[in-house]
């Protein structure tokens, strides 16, 4: 498949059964969507954690109860259009699957929250580094020990994705993520880890570490993964997320997120 | 009353009996909300409508069913602290009062949703008109032919404040409410006010209406009273807002809502 395929393309060879692999790079240029499907009963208490905490998760899309096609992308279906999938029931890990058809029902209500594809993009065109795509790895995410907003049964700590760069590049990237308020915005913090509970650099809880260099500093920004935590926090009979790195690509362009 | 008491005390002689007038131009500095509480049932499908028509209705706070105290005021109680307040019930206007004790209860939700005077304030400090100030009457607001996305039973035009200025201060008012997105944002539209289905700018559907200069064009921007307008477009067994100009005068300044 060539990686610059229109997002309908692409969610057509998914849905068909012959695109199962993570979508980092692919159908460059049009926005990524973290996924979270859970039942209606707790859906306001959802959409308020998110709403209360707009960085880690910025809402691009909800849908109403039981309906599988969002806004965003009118020719798509939530539940084959991803390549992966996990259950959680009763909060915790079931199974990952290819499709949701025999998990989603009427009852359920399906958010599509902002993901840091898009800002990545645009540090890269500004000539700024992303460690984590020079090295062919997932970025270095970590459990922060700043706490959400909680809403209704839902809490959850603050993750924080983390990409080297000199202090001049990281003053640059503030202004370039600062554009992208739907994909995380600006970064929540830089420098000193330990100031937000992270021990350790190289030992991050999702992701791979990456190589950080001779006058280097770390900068984070608020992560999807915040979602996932908040969702599965609470004992739903049943929650649905996308695999990590297996995001819905809808119909938007980067720009169209673009505040300024 | 000194008009730049701090919100705490402005809120004290509201809830006290010794304030009853509009809120503009008072606690300056300070950000104010447009009120809205409505049965927890369609709590999610309002909260839904707000995020899906975020320039009429940026989220400031939304509350717990039951629970009258903003976390953007936590000394307060809505239900006193509003100088005025307008019922309706099955979608019909019943009447205004000064305090909501009575009528709120444990099964309502509080939405509090930003308002155009935090704008103003930063229009003013660059040396822009704001007419309908320079005038001493009412901002003009107009229904528009333009349908807000609509969620669950709620649906609404889409209202919208308008501010006359040349096109070189039209530009420049751009760039200032760009900055704040909770506060209504950019504009909606600027110039020929036919293109958005108004006949009459001397004919505001609500407010009063404004001198047009020589050279000046108006500037549209999404206005609050859409929420209000969506709220009462149910027929809710009881809806909650403020009175017009008698807005809730919450803790927060207005550059904590900027994004820049």
């Amino acid at each position: 498949m060539k990686t610059n395929s229109a997002p309908s393309e692409l969610r057509k060879l998914i849905r068909t059964g012959q695109w199962s692999a993570p979508t980092s790079g692919v159908a460059p240029g049009y926005v990524q969507a973290n996924l979270v499907m859970l039942p209606a009963a707790e859906a306001f208490h959802f959409l308020l954690f998110c709403v209360r905490n707009p960085k880690p998760c910025p809402i691009l899309d909800v849908l109403e109860p039981g309906v599988p096609t969002p806004r965003i992308a009118p020719d798509a279906d939530l539940r084959t259009d991803l390549p992966r999938y996990r259950i959680f029931e009763n909060g915790e890990f079931k199974t990952e699957v290819e499709a949701v058809i025999d998990y989603f029902d009427q009852g359920m209500v399906s958010f599509l929250l902002g993901c840091s594809f898009s800002f990545e993009k645009a540090l890269l065109a500004a000539g700024l580094p992303v460690r984590n795509l020079e090295e062919g790895r997932n970025v270095s995410m970590y459990v922060t020990d700043i706490s959400c907003t909680p809403a209704g049964p839902f809490a959850a700590p603050l993750v924080v994705s983390m990409r080297p760069m000199t202090p001049q590049q990281a003053v640059r990237a503030v202004q370039i993520t600062t554009r992208f308020h739907l994909t995380h915005g600006a970064p929540v913090h830089l420098g000193a880890p330990e100031a937000i509970g992270i021990c350790n650099l190289q030992a991050p809880d999702f992701g791979d570490p990456v190589t950080i260099g001779p006058g280097e500093i770390p900068v984070f920004w608020a992560c999807g993964v915040t979602s996932q935590l908040a969702a599965t926090s609470a004992p739903l009979s049943r929650v649905i997320t996308h695999a990590p790195g297996h995001m819905f690509v809808t119909d938007l362009r980067d720009e169209d997120l673009s505040l300024l």
